[in-house]
């Protein structure tokens, strides 16, 4: 299970992967109100990865870790985003992994530096499904679930 | 029950409100390894807060709102560090209401701009007992909680 966090959009993206092979399980998409109060806000998205875990019963779960943001404040409610993901994963006793979008995009796209359509583009050549106009966030999710598999199943080691 | 959120060490404050009345209950300090990875420590301050609300139960909480930063980095890792604290109380199903420091310097010592010092030195006269040696984080985790007491028993309404 990989996660993109996101306060108005956190994409879940759900991959099953053996050595050699990756496959497209499910993906999520979690919205919250900006109208509403934070800790409501985060109630959303945590019920959102509760009821993702108990559906697919991922064996291990990734968040994508964020160094940088625009500026302190964005930083600060991505960061509690980010967070209040993490503290649900190990609640519901899931092993939490993180890589970098650097990391990531090496794993999926090959180059570190790629940009979101191409990691879209790359997830879907990978899960061989055609993702639609589903949002960046899932499709980010999805790739951050095949790095987690590449690394578990041992294609790759960060 | 008030929280006051840092990643190397959250303090807890536990009082009991009546109108006109406060008195000190508990207080606990949660701190973390900086050479283990952030899940880790986030997942100990989250038992740390799943162990108060389980010996407490505490009606209502508070989480110190943050707004500012020394750098985006900071901000990232507090955020965090708040965010899976309101995880962990949502998920105890508690209440979670926020107040940024000047309010809770207003309520407290009637003076916005008061410091740390000032901070414990009122929280020690409200509560009626010396803190003697504890962090500051746990007197301004009391000083959440007194602020949230004030509020629900109408004696202040932000």
């Amino acid at each position: 299970m990989g996660v993109d966090p996101g306060l108005n959009c956190t994409g879940i993206g759900i991959v099953q992967v053996w050595p050699g092979k990756v496959e497209y399980v499910a993906h999520e998409v979690v919205r919250t109100d900006s109208k509403d109060p934070l800790p409501v806000r985060l109630g959303v998205i945590c019920g959102g990865i509760r009821s993702a875990l108990a559906e697919y019963k991922p064996s291990c779960s990734a968040v994508e870790d964020v160094f940088y943001s625009v500026n302190v404040k964005s930083a600060m409610l991505l960061g509690q985003t980010r967070g209040a993901i993490i503290a649900t994963l190990l609640a519901g006793d899931i092993e939490v992994r993180e890589f970098t979008a650097l990391q990531i995009k090496k794993a999926v796209v090959g180059y570190g530096k790629a940009d979101k359509q191409q990691v879209k583009k790359m997830v879907e050549v990978l899960l061989g499904r055609k993702m639609g106009n589903v949002p960046l966030d899932v499709t980010d999710a999805l790739a951050c679930g095949i790095c987690l598999g590449f690394n578990l199943t041992g294609r790759l080691a960060f």
